[in-house]
This record gives C-alpha cells, structure tokens and sequence, in this order.
C-alpha cells in the first residue's frame, strides 16, 4: 500500500526539495530561465497554488501530457524509474519543440491501493533525476487513490523569450524537413516486448530513457533555423501531417534519407516502417527555408534533411530511392482508433 | 465509443473557441486579468505547447486537481454536466485561495471506449459555462484512450499581483478565524446519495454546482483583509489543521458559530459533523487580525468568525455552547487512509 496521502505528499515534497538542492537551486526561490530574464519558482509544494514569478520579457509555456498504465507504460515491461523519466520526458520534450527552458513541473499521481511505496519512490527518482538535469522544480500537483491502474498526468512550464516560441503553423512551399537524431528506436522495443522478447532497457535507451532535445531545441530557436517545430511524439508520418494541417501546405520526403535507429544487441536498423510510423521517439522535427544553412550536428545531436515542404494540398508523399512517389497516410498512435 | 482522438480534439477545440467567444473574448488573443497588467493567451488548443503572455508586474499562480471515477464523481450519482462544473471549479478555488484572477485552464481527459460521445459533450458543456463566466480560455490539455474509468485532471493557471498572493502560512495568535458561505452542504448530497436517496441536484447546489469563491477572495486579498487562506475542499478539521501546520500556531473554534449548510426539501440545517468534516464545500477560509473589521457579507457571501488562533501546539481545539474544550481530529478526505 502507498503511503497516507499525507505522508505521500510529505515524502515527494522531501524528495523534490532535496533534488532542487542538489541541483544548486534553493527552493522557494529556485531559478530557471536565462540570465536576467530568469523565471523564478517563488512558492512550491505546500500552498493552494504554486506561486511563478515570469522573467520579464518572457512567454510561458504550458504543457500537459497522461502517462497512463495499460496505455503509456507497462508495470511488466517498464522499471518505475523508466516510468518516471518517461513521464517528465513527454512534457520537456514538448517545451523544446517550442524553442524554450523548462521551469517547473507539476505532478498529478493517483496510485491504486495494492501499490508498493517501493514503486513510488522509483518512480520518483527517474522523474527528479531528469529534473535535476534540467534545472526544473517540481512545484505542485495532486495525489488519489486510483480506482484501477497507476494514473500520472505530468504539466511541464517553460519560459521562452516574448514572441520567440516556434510554433507548428508558419511553414512556405520550399522550406527544407530536419529531424533530430535516430528514428523508430522506442517503437523496436515496443515491438521486441510484444513479441514475447526482453526489451533490455540498456539496449533500447530511447524507449526507456528518452533524452528530450531541450538544448537542440533552445539553439535552432536562438539561431532563428526553425521556422516551425513540433516534436515526434505519435511518429513521423502522424506528426508531420500536423504540420501540414496547421500550415495548409504539403510535405515530401525522400525515404532513404530517414535516419533510422540502431536498437539490440548485435546493433541493427530499424525497419523503415518503424521509423515512418513508430512513436515515442521525443526527437524534434523542424523546417527551415532552403538557404539556410543548418548544422549537420547540433550540442552533438545529428541533424538530418529528410524533404521538403511543397505546393499542393497539405498532405505527406513519400519518393522511395528510384523515384516513386507514394501518399504516406499517418499510422502513428491514436487514441481510440477505429 | 467516443470520437476518434483527433476528431475529439477537434470537437472540443471549437467548443472551447466559441465559449471564448461568446464570453466576449476572441481566441487566440484572449485576455484575461487585471487592466493593464492583464495575463493574455497567445496560442491556446493545437499547438506542442499553450503559450501565454504574464502581465507586467504579475505573479503566476498554478494547480492542479484530479477529477476520477469512482474517487472524486460517480456516473450514477452526478450529470455529466456537473462533473464538468466541479472539475472546473476545484481547480477555481484554488486560484480564489491565493487571492487569484483564473486565466487558462488545460484540461487532461481519458475516456473508456465504452463511452458515449454524448456524456463528453454535456461534460465540457459544464466545463466550459463556468470557464465563460470566470472569463477563462480553455488553452491545452491531453486526451488518451482511459484503461478504466473516466479520468480528468484540471490544470488553472491564474494571476495576481507581483508577491501579493495570500498564502497558507503568515498566522499570528490572536487573529481571527473567517468562512465564507456555509458549510456540509456538499458531504450532505454524499451522505443522502450513500443511503440510496435521491440527491436531487436542485437541492443541493453547493455539491452539484459549487461556485468558487472567486470574486471574495480577490477582494479579501486587494483590501488586505485576508492574512491566510486556504480553500475548503477536504473539510473544515483538515483544511484548518493544514493552515495550523504551515504557521506553527493552534486554532480555537467555537462549535455554535459554525455557519451550517441548509439542504433538501424542505430545507433543514446539516449536523454539525458534516459542516465541521465534510469536504468540496469550496468555501474559504481565512484569517484576520483581531482589530481589523471585516464585513458580515462580500459580494453577496456571508462571512462568519468562527474562533481565532492561540498560542500552543499548532492543533485545533472546539469550544462548545457550555465552553467545555476537546480537541478536533481532522476526519476530512485523505486518499490511502488506513
């Protein structure tokens, strides 16, 4: 059984505090941000609300993403400290897409009644790890009884300089498609387990420990290279589509020039399919206009042209190696699919 | 079974548009706050992130609260509708216990696939009334296929003047202890529902429909009236018990002055356990220094001095009608109670 919901409450509040400290943040008076500008946690857990001071000069950024079991994650297949940074990792990863710095974070947990606090504490740990790692304060939140399945539901803030956030919208006909490193590599380890097979958490590391790319993000922003961004969270061929729909414009990209992952042991690439459609790789896809030069490597992230943005309706095609042009329709994760 | 997800953000996105709409307010400009130092929502619905714009000299304040089947509302006892208005407004009177103004709000849901498109749209339909009338944008949120049961989590995100919010801690002995309204009206719905009576909801409005106390707590914190405050949502021997804990200093109430809540048909006043340990009244509860003269009514909204705070361990002590004195355990909600 987890703790009294008090002692809960007293527990996390301990451990975040104590993940502040050690990150060379004092709590209440943590600070994120940049420079002068910073954003400032002035009150956290404890109060009716936490109490934000913003940086003068910046935008904030707000987020919110589930991790569901049975749905995001498996008690089976997942280490609750997997569980943990994977939680906090959808909602960082968000942020970089926008081109901003996380601040804080605000964790809603509901844990059924059979639960080992045990589990908690490690779910904790991985979620205050990446914290850590960040420079984000773990300000708030809420705790329940869950009436079936462990429940967390993540809100991640961030700060981003007034008017600067990368949206998804703002694309041309002839802008250039990049992605952030390697795709398909959560999705191998989803498709190992299911097969029955050990999903050896060393082997696939950006299924159980993604690395949101919240330094990649913050300099394509800085640099003025993303024109647009979002993050492949449902899978390429999903979000991509996204991008298409907010900005009416259509997408090309040349299939061979897809970096696909290298997952297990011996290392192999992925199937195309996996990269295509696969999902949870928290990498960022962004377009820049076809004269800019961006890096081919970023804070030692690769970069990679996949296509381009072209005329026509907002719709993804696919050119193969000889040529052929093929409509790519999204199959990446929806909730109730048909 | 539900829309399909993106249909279902779809829907609500419109559905959240117009009601910023008809609350005069267009998005994605919408305002919100105080004059000139008003918090905007830039971007709200479809992006990776909501962005917002603080005010000049604003603090920001942020909660959030789980809304779960079979803990917080059960689908038998309460319209779709008023799970949408008490979700809502746990996350609104929050915001009221700071001294707030509500902004945004972003809303997580996971949905059963068993359900019915229909139960969604009378949810939001509460939702969204009370964010109207409170001036909020619905900007963000998560949707996700629920493992069981329906889930919410209310994220508000409020503002207030640069280091003015009003917070738990900040008690002295010898001030005055305050609620608003009345209290047990909404253990008193609990109570009739649990032994199988019909808890009509016209009848008992502060369960169904509670209002938060918006509007008195911002002018209990503008007038300086307010020195704590915290919001009733476990019951008045929990809620005060905390404030107790944040100061360090006791609490002395007197039973007969407690402000009891009248409920059914015909209406008659709820035992004093119910107003003394009920939970989601949503009152406030606030503390004054003696000397300071507070009204009997703001904006409509009674205000009752219900005892004061003593020097000595920091519990709550009960005096009754006699002046005989005993100790108050706090029997509010707590989740993974033993």
């Amino acid at each position: 059984m987890p703790l009294p919901e008090k002692s809960l409450i007293a527990e996390i509040r301990k451990m975040a505090e104590s993940a502040g400290k050690r990150a060379g943040r004092s709590l209440p008076r943590g600070v994120a941000g940049e420079g002068a500008r910073a954003t400032q946690v002035i009150t956290g857990i404890g109060d009716d609300c936490a109490v934000l001071r913003p940086g003068l000069g910046s935008d904030l950024l707000v987020t919110t993403d589930f991790s569901l079991e049975a749905v995001h994650f498996r008690r089976e297949w997942h280490p609750a400290e997997s569980v943990g940074h994977r939680c906090l990792a959808r909602g960082l990863s968000d942020i970089a897409a926008m081109g901003g710095e996380p601040v804080a974070a605000f964790l809603s947990l509901a844990l059924p009644r059979d639960l080992e606090q045990a589990w908690v504490r490690e779910f904790m740990r991985g979620l205050l790890r990446l914290a850590k790692k960040y420079g984000v304060v773990l300000a708030g939140g809420d705790t329940a009884e869950s009436p079936g399945g462990i429940l967390a539901d993540i809100v991640v803030i961030g700060s981003v300089p007034k008017g600067k956030a990368v949206m998804r919208s703002g694309v041309r006909a002839g802008d250039r498609i990049y992605v952030t490193g390697e795709l398909g590599g959560s999705a191998a380890a989803i498709a190992q387990m299911r097969a029955g097979r050990d999903g050896n958490s060393r082997n696939y590391p950006r299924h159980f420990c993604p690395e949101p790319r919240v330094g990649v993000g913050r300099v394509l922003r800085e640099k003025g290279w993303a024109m647009a961004m979002i993050d492949l969270s449902d899978g390429l061929s999903t979000d991509l589509a996204h991008i298409c729909e907010e900005s009416g414009v259509g997408a090309e990209i040349e299939l061979e020039r897809i970096p696909r992952a290298r997952v297990g042991k011996p290392a192999r690439k992925v199937d195309l399919g996996l990269a295509l459609h696969g999902g949870e790789d928290y990498e960022l896809l962004f377009t820049a206009p076809a004269g800019r030069r961006v890096p081919l490597r970023i804070g030692g992230v690769a970069v990679t042209c996949i296509g381009r943005m072209v005329r026509g309706s907002a719709r993804v095609m696919a050119r193969d190696a000889e040529g052929r042009r093929s409509e790519v329709k999204a199959q990446g994760w929806e909730h109730f699919g048909r």
